[in-house]
């Protein structure tokens, strides 16, 4: 059986399993203080084109402040968010975003509340993050209803789509013109940004957001999310949020060990390429096939509807993940790459497509 | 200028008055232990239906863990919803529901997600309700979804409506089937109550829901809200959360004398009669008029349309609430009347139309 | 039987009664926007020193963003010290302080810790809260352990003290030193600031407190407690968290007029004051009876330790508060005044003792 | 530069490092549904002496619902209490607890107040659990105050003492007969269940223990606890509880390789008596060299008071945790071995005592 249902289902890219084995000995401070977690801090905030600045961090390491690592993403989205918000503001998000969708409830089990946005696609847009802002400064009942207070996007979306630069830029300057900070959820940001297609890069990300994170876990490492902080503001007493939230990992040295290995001689960027290079070639096949296929994804996940019986003999070779029926004899499916992906398990995909 | 945009514009009913007078100096015991709240529980419970039973409440008075008195709706929400659901459940509600729309997030702000279903009128259906279960309970990522753990509704809906007994009973028993509690709030139980064509009793909201409140803040009180709690399975420890959610009033006889009063000589029953009549009266002017009404309420509350010019000319004399603009000329505008609408008042409105 | 046990079991002063009926059928904004409120708000910090100031604050009444009304204090408290704190933030405060003892869990229902510091007589001191916040910064576990945000402390506290202008001043430096707000608790506080050898004024608390709030519950009002904002940064934004916390009274009007009322014509200091006498007169009694008085109150709660027989005996003619047996046949007992206590029923005290 | 500071300074036994080279490549479901787990959870168990049993919980594992794997000690304890107490229930613990003094408020955080009861040494007895319950339902005040909803206790301590099989009975006994669940976090438990001296096994825990964990992160593996709910009344709806507080971690299988590499061949046992011994060792050397020694510690960590230029000599060779000044000339430090402590380092730090 091949594994196409998720992007998580083998361990990490060898070079990890490598430097694990190399590294297991060495003795280190716990909580992120260790030197590989400060390379790692440093070759991430070089990528992103940032200089590590006095941020009034009290620790020695000047990059502390900037760059946090998590062990997973929804750890990560409800320490951020708990960490800006007041208590009577809320996160506005794709009414299909994670936050709202797939963390049960985490954000508002934190105090606060999802205002989702409906789209049709996934992606917010610049004006409708405008409109809501603009609704609830004039609501004649203002202090009723909860104030929008950030906003959240995921870089790609959940279903795969990726924003131009325009359109990161124009939600960014309505962020900034209305003071709210944006948070850019980047689970598969290297699948996004490696993109065919993209116009976004990594210092567009880290220019636009206030805060966002790097995905590890879905794009390499055995788990891992790496959060930038861009924004100063925002930097304050951080790590004490981390703690609090159950996710100041002990051995720290582990995840700074795996983005030091995966933004070190360009790792990251490549396994992201490969993912959507095999993506691209079962796109390809859907569509010449003529298989629907209703989102244009350019990255890792891909999305078409099968008849059941196709879909039954699919599923003898292949895990694929049921989206929802459309009609009582198709099924929507995800089919997902990622960097463990063979070259080959893609010929026999394709063969039997 | 005349007030016709709110329920809770004057202060009570003169009987309330009288009483407070009466019993000033008196001294009781604090916190709702006092004989004014027995008696007030004994009415209500006896207006409902039930006999006070022992329900394993530590307090000698029987009836204590039945009925708890509170000073305003939002709290009462709060208190109930937080005590009734774990930390992973959320409520069903209405899109238009006043814990989803009204209260500055405050479930939310408790930890828990308002899950909201929509409606064309802000009436739930047993339908809908049932759906929202099923389609958690078949839901592949199960857990990564929050709960359905309860069912609130009001009674009538915030734009006056009212549900029929077979409504009711029909959510009723899809709640038991599925052992979530049905709570209804009954910020304006009495104008719904009383609602002409309506078929529901006091005895029917206290058979069918878990728990529900009787209004008294828009219903001829200074304030307070009767919480009614007829599932002894929802009772205990409840002044614990009473007190915890800052709603354990230190004079608390002053909730239970205006209960007293009001479930005296129905009197609950007179004031909300007349607002009702005085309501009809309202609504067919506006009807014989042709003004536009989108919502067909039988309670307290009036919705029209109003050409903006006229509107203007109302404003002059009385006080509305607007709701929204509904064309660039055009208006939708609430009328509300209470217990201490005067007959003579609205005279003058039809005159006015 | 006479009620001594506690200051909140009768009604209110006869003028708040009076204006009740006055104003009953006044027609008036909602949510504490009417000009009860605004009046109120106007007196209440006048008699401060205070000079109402642009705050940024939207609404038309300046003063509106200074003073806040509520139902009662434990909602205050959670409301305030909710608003104050970032999430890994705490509240320091003395062991025996109302939010650490008697208000079950609310501070931390809110996300909280309340940081107890020890003492001997519930009095906070400049020194302690120094040390305890010099203790986390030097603490090499910082982000592991609560960060001290803010100071609590009651005036008089929970046993009736007084802190000195002094004592006050020494430990509102400190918390100006290390950017901690001062909160002060004055559900009391015209007690104890009428009491004799009180060198502290209204002023003085609101110069030297970031926010404090003026108690009505046990001084004379129905209800109600208002809240003082001196220091502008704390402001933002608070009537959304009074709403969110289910706070925001309907019929603000009620709250407004309470202290309207109790600041005219000295009111509030008038009935503060029959209070304390008539605790003096017990004092002196106590004292020169002989029965061992643990604390050196001068404010209307006397603490006086009974053999028990001469309690039973005590008790068939009043209530009184039993705090703990000291030994098998001793019992320490409050004796508690208020605003409504007759002259005569402390000469039948004296002649009981 | 030797690391005697902590029990997490290196990364894990070869073991582990080898069977997840073993395992990279394998393809398995995400969420701790996978084979790994599901292996380590009947080695587990049986190592537990439990028999797995239905207990409603819906996947095919009849022992998931009884075993949950996590990645930290934080995010264990504020799930599992978050999950066992309503609203107004605290936590009873030692007053040097954990989660009292080292997670930032995570348990306030969650909602919960920590009732910390005063020890000399860390342990509570099965007295003052009773005694604080006895107080709570005696209280006058009961509903003004938090109930105590559990009990959690360390094994071993913080600072490694452990408690006698009939001390942990008497314990379990007090809190079932007034139906406490007792939470036992065993973030050291294989140290303290090896200790010379120690008369409990792990049979005990499961016997006495409502809910308890195995830690991993100290005791050999790159980090987990094993989470063990013996009480099948406090299992429902966990997994959701997990995803919520943001402890789900994707590739679970991670976790279930580590504890299925533990748990076979007593390996979990082999390095938690490896790290006793040279504590041992240790201590003897400290006993006879006269160095004061306030703890009589059985397990991985020693605290002994050196002299200033004594410490300071050996911090030239060694890294150890300094606990407090005992005065101006002295200090206390905590010495700490591991699974990773190589015999010869040890007898390094003897030759420098």
């Amino acid at each position: 059986m091949i594994y196409l249902s998720c992007d998580y289902q083998e361990g990490c890219t060898p070079e990890i399993l490598q430097r694990l084995a190399e590294s297991n000995m060495e003795q280190t401070e716990g909580y992120g203080l260790d030197v590989h977690c400060a390379r790692a801090r440093q070759l991430i905030l070089s990528a992103c084109g940032l200089n590590p600045q006095r941020d009034g961090f009290w620790r020695e390491d000047q990059t502390a402040g900037m760059v946090h690592f998590f062990v997973g993403g929804t750890q990560t989205n409800e320490i951020v968010i708990g960490s800006l918000l007041r208590p009577h503001q809320g996160v506005l998000c794709a009414d299909s975003g994670h936050i709202q969708v797939h963390e049960t409830g985490a954000i508002e089990h934190g105090g606060h509340k999802v205002l989702a946005l409906p789209t049709k696609d996934g992606k917010l847009t610049a004006m409708q993050v405008q409109d809501a802002i603009m609704q609830h400064q004039f609501d004649p009942n203002i202090e009723h209803v909860v104030q929008p207070g950030m906003v959240y996007l995921s870089f790609p979306t959940e279903t795969g789509l990726i924003y131009s630069r325009q359109e990161l830029q124009a939600i960014s300057a309505i962020c900034k013109q209305y003071g709210l900070p944006l948070y850019i959820d980047g689970a598969r940001l290297g699948y996004g940004l490696t993109a065919e297609g993209s116009n976004v890069t990594l210092r567009d990300i880290a220019r636009l957001a206030d805060l966002f994170y790097i995905g590890g876990t879905k794009q390499g490492a055995l788990f891992g999310e790496a959060l930038v902080i861009t924004n100063a503001a925002y930097r304050k007493d951080f790590r004490y949020l981390i703690k609090q939230g159950g996710a100041m990992f002990a051995k720290g040295r582990l995840l700074g060990l795996q983005f030091e290995t995966l933004f070190t001689d360009d790792l990251y960027w490549r396994l992201s390429r490969h993912a959507n290079e095999q993506a691209m070639r079962i796109k390809q096949a859907l569509q010449s096939k003529g298989y629907p296929m209703p989102l244009d994804s350019p990255t890792n996940q891909q999305f078409a509807i099968f008849e059941d019986d196709k879909l039954a003999q699919l599923q003898q070779e292949f895990t694929l993940s049921v989206v929802e029926k459309t009609d009582p004899t198709h099924t929507l499916v995800r089919i997902c790459t990622s960097w463990a992906t063979q070259s080959e398990w893609i010929d026999r995909l394709i063969a039997a497509l």
